[in-house]
């Protein structure tokens, strides 16, 4: 079994390699933080305000929202739930289109189940025939991604229809809108017409609270039950409860960050283009670059100027590409900066 | 499948009922949150340096220590890694020595193993021998907790070295020390020489931290390889990395705390005493009541008074039991004064 690659603890530099807010959160969420009490931080917390919250944020009922310890939790307990060998010795299988966010491959794996790439087109558009095609008796969950990471692309929602609908009776299609703040599409709305799709939600991209861990799982409850047995019944932790409900209330810190992110993404597309690079056009806080052979001199060379950038040379279809977060526009303009100065040197 | 009956959301009385902290935590832990800056919020987090203060604290190499979002964490993940069925449709087996933490059999039928409980003494001594005959080719971990929760009772470390010596090579013996501050018996210093031993410990007992979710598993590489696989890789959260470093710092709280629980049990040995209730002498925060036929009652009205008891009536040997917290002797004046009165009332 392959071991994910967790990217070393780098924090002297500009993050540009973890797709996170590099504004970091709202201040009405340190304002919240200061308001916990010795007591709080000493008692198991209380989920269901800050859950209310949240469904009120997505246009859902309460009962269909799963807080969980970070979107990666989420992930765990549901490949737990629906990909763990049965007593019957059968392999569940996963069906994921790659390029996709390696932890799908990985949690897949860890829990006995059967990992099955589907391969990308070029462009990156979303391979539905080929998706319908890996399809078994055997799967359990097909998980999506929109907008994608790391490429940034979105998927027609037809797709997701589509699937949903040829799926066996016992699976579930999850879905992945970790960027959907940035794209503003969601299939939440049809979640109810649709109730074997599982929607991932996370409070890490757009607000800011990677560092506190929250994000969520909306579903049919009579799909989120087998992940809620598995999630650790005090999973969410207390700063983060009190922080998603200050976060959700500063919208105009949101809005801000995502007019932002819609500014460093046209600069750093003039940029590539400037340079000559091929980039895929993003509907998510990062853009992915193909600096061809020049992708490891690229991350290197960033690097040594302080600023990290992620090296996706490895994911299927990406030979040469180098993923990088286009949030705060100041980040942006440094990040071109030296970029232009290391390909520069290169050539 | 059964399952875990999280107690209901009650903030409004005195929590006696989840072996809290009641105090809270320390103040420096709350000046530590107030130095969060907003990018630390933003980011995912570090924890280099929050193994290497817990592993000091402990006294064991880092290497030997990871870090888990509250125990129960390392609980589920570990409950993947050794029980989940293999491909060959075995079941994988659990041995549970009763009465325990309901989260070991909850976790291990939620991954698809077989949990196989060892029932009580009637005195709650440790059924050793019991133990020793429900190990099978099949088992993959014990459950060991000391000292015991729900009972408080310790269990004798021969009896640890004894199992690890007896478990098929492939299985851990876990050993939960949720409750070790306050016996201050650890097996930590045996686990180079017993490398099937994986050590749990919490810091949402002594160190009032069970808001924050921070925990460890302590032992050997090779044997917390396959849980650390399972663990998404940001788990713990950033208010819990910094708390836990200021927490450690102020050993001053935790001992003006083991010394109200001391007390506490005193004051509540001799109010059962007077009252003519069975209880078991306890190395923990808390002490099991065997308040009878009155269990129930008690339960309901001291909650009716704003206090919380724990009704452990339920588990194998406590019929009649009731577990409560003994931590702040003013709050175990509380309790004591209204257990009086609802027994009074009752008689």
């Amino acid at each position: 079994m392959m071991k994910y690659q967790k990217p070393a603890e780098l924090y002297e530099g500009l993050r540009l390699h973890q797709n996170e807010n590099t504004l970091g959160c709202s201040p009405r969420v340190l304002d919240a933080l200061r308001t916990l009490r010795p007591e709080q931080i000493g008692f198991y917390p209380p989920y269901a305000e800050a859950t209310r919250a949240c469904a009120r944020f997505l246009g859902v009922h309460a009962d269909s929202v799963t807080l969980t310890n970070g979107l990666d939790e989420g992930i765990m307990c549901m490949a737990v739930a629906y990909l763990r060998g049965g007593q019957d010795g059968r392999v569940h299988e996963a069906v994921v289109p790659e390029p996709a966010f390696e932890i799908f491959k990985f949690d897949t794996e860890v829990v006995g189940g059967r990992p099955v790439a589907v391969m990308p087109q070029p462009d990156f558009s979303f391979p539905l025939e080929e998706v319908l095609r890996a399809l078994t008796a055997e799967t359990r969950i097909v998980f999506l991604t929109n907008p994608n990471n790391p490429t940034g692309v979105s998927m027609p929602l037809e797709a997701v229809r589509t699937i949903a609908g040829a799926v066996p009776k016992e699976a579930v299609v999850f879905l992945d809108e970790a960027y959907a703040d940035f794209s503003g599409t969601t299939f939440l709305p049809e979640l109810s017409a649709f109730p074997n799709v599982i929607v991932g939600r996370t409070f890490s991209k757009a607000f800011g609270l990677a560092g506190l861990r929250i994000g969520c799982l909306v579903g049919a409850p009579e799909k989120l039950e087998p992940i809620r047995l598995v999630i650790p019944v005090y999973s969410v932790n207390i700063a983060a409860v009190v922080a998603v409900q200050a976060a959700l209330e500063d919208r105009a810190f949101v809005a801000d960050y995502m007019q932002q992110v819609a500014v460093s993404k046209s600069l750093l597309y003039e940029a590539c283009d400037r340079l000559d690079l091929k980039y895929w056009r993003s509907d998510a806080n990062f853009v992915l670059v193909n600096a061809g052979t020049q992708a490891g001199a690229l991350v290197a060379g960033a690097a040594e100027r302080g600023i990290y950038l992620r090296d996706r040379s490895n994911e299927p279809g990406c030979i040469g590409c180098v993923r990088i977060g286009t949030g705060s526009v100041e980040h942006t303009r440094q990040a071109i900066r030296v970029i232009e100065e290391v390909l520069c040197v290169a050539r």
